[in-house]
């Protein structure tokens, strides 16, 4: 089994992060691999942002299913290019924020969401709406930190700030990380959180990986997810 | 005050047209200007279809901008790059889905929507949801019309009889043209129809008429529809 | 054009006041028009003087309807009346609670309502959910201004106070304002909120305005909005 | 205990049929008396009927206040003037919407609702979102027999006949009969139907008076059910 | 009458108060006795107390049935066994926390509830999601006394004090007690909040009694709460 | 890694049925065993049989926590003793139902569950509530096949015409099957609805091994799905 993760940004260290993130997460028997677009945004923290990138993962999709993937993982929380990306792809693709979110439902009632900056804040909450989670979802929350700054080691001790206090006021049991870039300082969360700490990389690489083996794929019935009528991919 | 309204696709009969209704529309003292992206799909007909028409329209909206325009319409019925148009303009932007089902809550209990091909039943239902009127919605339908088809003016039969088939089925009140392409139509759908036909170009146009006339802009107190960062807008 | 604003209690310079913010929103060519009953409450502030005042808004708008009136407001944040006023016109008629808060749904994610007394706070609550509005809608909160103090120019400054706080509370972008007596208010809201203020008044006969001007008028085709059995106007 | 029962609309007769449902509901140790404004519709059979309806139903509330009867009943399906009634009366005051709904929450998943006209589908389904029972109401319908028609013996065919196609349309447990001059129907259509049928007279008299004998009234902390204004009352 | 209230704990002291509250609220012509079963936990503290609890309950009802009690409520706020109560009884069955709950909707618009320990504010809410009162329900508090430590006069200064921060809290209106064990306290408390304190026991007494009048029983058209295969009752 | 599948009713052949599928599922380097507890109902098909059945799955989780195995399955579409397994765990615990749903929403918009009887309709409706998939479950349907009818070959024809209903009717995208004793049948089903199908068995199995492989279990922040207080257990 293959699969391939799509970093919607170009920044190629944080692609590699994810890699072995994902890799972790794959368990054995499956190979994985990560990919950034050649042309897009260095990271995803606005709208605009989100419109750049989405093209690029449609056409990294694309070459990864005419490279025999079995299935693919977006690994940008805003999940961009979801959909269409099923469009193109036979096998199932995975966005980590409804990975991490509906991963986390398994294990408390109730989870938080912090994101990088205050901007996010709004499309996060949009995000918790659309898969039906404003239930379980008792909060979403900003660290402040931009998405290359979570490379720096020094950023957890601030991350981990900002989980505390998110959980102190939303009274949460669950902390889902709301950027591909944290899937690093999911060790240190989660001694120092005291709850289970989602990272949606690894929950959508496992969530993938599963789906493959149980010969899941979307649905084409109503058409939605078949491939686009061949104008529309080429025009 | 000069409105620009931007037709996602690249069809230029269609933006001759969706140009007429939306004059219509404005009011006296506007002036109301349509344009197409120079690259994008012919026609909006998948998730990809929006995926690749999205920068476009962004583009588009902040040629517009930067040429004065005082507001702005999406005139696609999946609202295609909204919330990232609305970074980069000051003035108001509107879609004409949003426009077309919030002006049918005013005309009774329930409305319907048709669109054109069954694949993007699901994706206006999500847009449904995603503006909170599921309790208003009372179905979404495809007249199996493809876009482009809808110029033909022997598509008004077609169009009407799955109107009247969507109204029956849902005991709904109030009928919402699901595309852009369908604005030609009101006058005979509205004759056949014997309910109030919403048709989003003309509800988004007047809706952002009225907002620039009451001196209202998106908020950015929260950072979400301000500028992007200047990495975002250039990567 | 013309539109009938109905002020649903009897002080004479309330209705001044909101017939002069009336015609700044209805835009060039369109005659406007405030009138309060003749009978009723002073101001509307319990559940007691919503069921006063709404038989007295039926009869302006029957009596508007006679004179030729092609769309009506009802102008106080409650909408009393408002079903019941659809059945006796022909032309659309909105009221400022439904236009305030739909239109704030264009500016921003969400949004926080300042009412007047406390004892507000719950009908107003009722209303949100009503229009479908639970998801947008951050909060309502009170002034603790009487409607007739809204007159006095020393409110601004408590009103200003109340809708800071609300905001903060809330984390919300966009304030609507929770009664009609707020509309002089809205210029030193602006400049001190830092957030787009929206009034109900304004909204609604931008409303209205824009819905005659597309010939959108309430559907009758399941009776609900027709006219009621001749009985029942009269007895 | 003394239950006083208003009936909204001026028609003698259904006042005695409410009256004896009424006190049959009530049970031991609870006298029970039925008024009818002295003023108002003859039935309540659109929205201008409940607006015509309602100050009658807050002033027969007030009257029956003053003369000591500890709980009220509002028995028009529509519960015109109840919030305004829970203002004047210092006991408890329940509709017969509320009760007949949230009573069929007992004895099955889901319930249906039959009520008159065609027009008043909309409004009752309006009440089952207010009272948030969307999930438990699987369908509002009409039997196209007006307020008083029911009277006519005659009409337990027509109505059984509606009944027994909502059940099901609906694949329904429950029946609630939406319209309190049902209520003398209840024997044959429970023979009828098979499902538990509901009379709301029966079900808010029943509520009422468990209420006042628990000494539970409603709540005045947020003032949202205190007594009006000293103005209000009067004006 | 005969009603049979079922305290799913094995505390007999508890079961002796629950019965003196119930007899209170059942109001004249009605005989309420409770029963404990003989096995099963002391208190219901869990998740697992209630899964050890259920059995009992169905098999004190499945008794009770048999010795012609009418109708049967069970006394703790959980609802165990709810679902399989209804089916080995004929007449209605009621818990105290949907009759709890519900009767506190016809008091104010919102109110809060106080449980026992923290781990049971997560099941507490899955109930009120479950009964369809999320919008009616401001919060769920915990006072930290376990069930049996409710029995301690000591009890009531801190079981007030819970209380009371939940409704500042909350901005609620009203408060359900989360406890069979706190139905004592309600006098004391009713004095020191000021606002309606609604006892489960009271309300479920007052409801089945209240259905029994009314001839009304859970249906079994769809068989949900018909008697269930005859393998199941024995295996 | 070891994960226990507890099959809650006492059939072995089915238990045989669900280790078989669950094996399957769950990948390379993962040992999984199934269990029926020693006592309990035959197959669980009412509410009563879910009552008795919990207090066996709640035991076998018990023994297989001191037997060190990671993680659990609860192999009945009801998910019964779920929460109070978590209790007892410290591993992962997940039902099939929860995790046959939440892994249909990757593969399309909406889904349709058949179920066994017609009594189980409205508990599978609750789950789909509590569980928060409201929006994305088309419908509920029962194909009037006892569970223990299941193991009959002759029945894929049954089923697979439910099926095909269920998807007509529904409009729907993805078919989740409503009870473990359906696993067997996916082959045929796969083939004959042209539609993705979900086994929850294989999709809890799945789960639980990828929770364990990213060290997931359950929150005990709040206690909820911490260790019973002793007398809990014991009592």
């Amino acid at each position: 089994m293959r699969i391939l993760v799509v970093n919607p940004n170009t920044t190629e260290s944080m692609t590699a992060l994810i890699e072995e993130c994902a890799r972790t997460a794959a368990g054995p028997g499956v190979l994985v691999d990560a990919v950034s677009p050649s042309d897009g945004p260095a990271a995803v923290e606005s709208h605009v942002d989100e419109v750049v990138a989405a093209p690029g993962v449609v056409e990294a999709v694309r070459v990864g299913e005419r490279a025999g993937y079995d299935g693919f993982v977006i690994a940008c929380f805003g999940d961009p290019g979801l959909d269409a990306a099923r469009e193109v792809a036979t096998g199932p693709v995975v966005g980590i924020a409804e990975a991490g979110m509906r991963t986390a439902t398994y294990l408390g009632r109730r989870f938080s969401v912090v994101t990088t900056l205050r901007r996010m804040v709004g499309p996060t909450r949009e995000l918790v709406r659309r898969y039906g989670l404003a239930d379980q979802c008792a909060g979403v929350h900003a660290c402040e930190i931009p998405v290359l700054g979570l490379a720096d080691p020094a950023s957890t001790e601030v991350l981990a700030g900002a989980c505390l206090e998110a959980l102190a006021a939303d009274g949460s049991e669950v902390m889902v990380l709301g950027c591909a870039g944290m899937a690093g300082h999911v060790p240190v969360l989660t001694e120092r959180l005291g709850v289970p700490v989602v990272d949606g990389v690894a929950a959508a690489t496992a969530t993938v990986a599963a789906l493959v083996r149980l010969s899941l794929r979307e649905s084409t019935v109503v058409d939605e997810y078949a491939a686009p009528p061949a104008r529309s991919v080429g025009a």
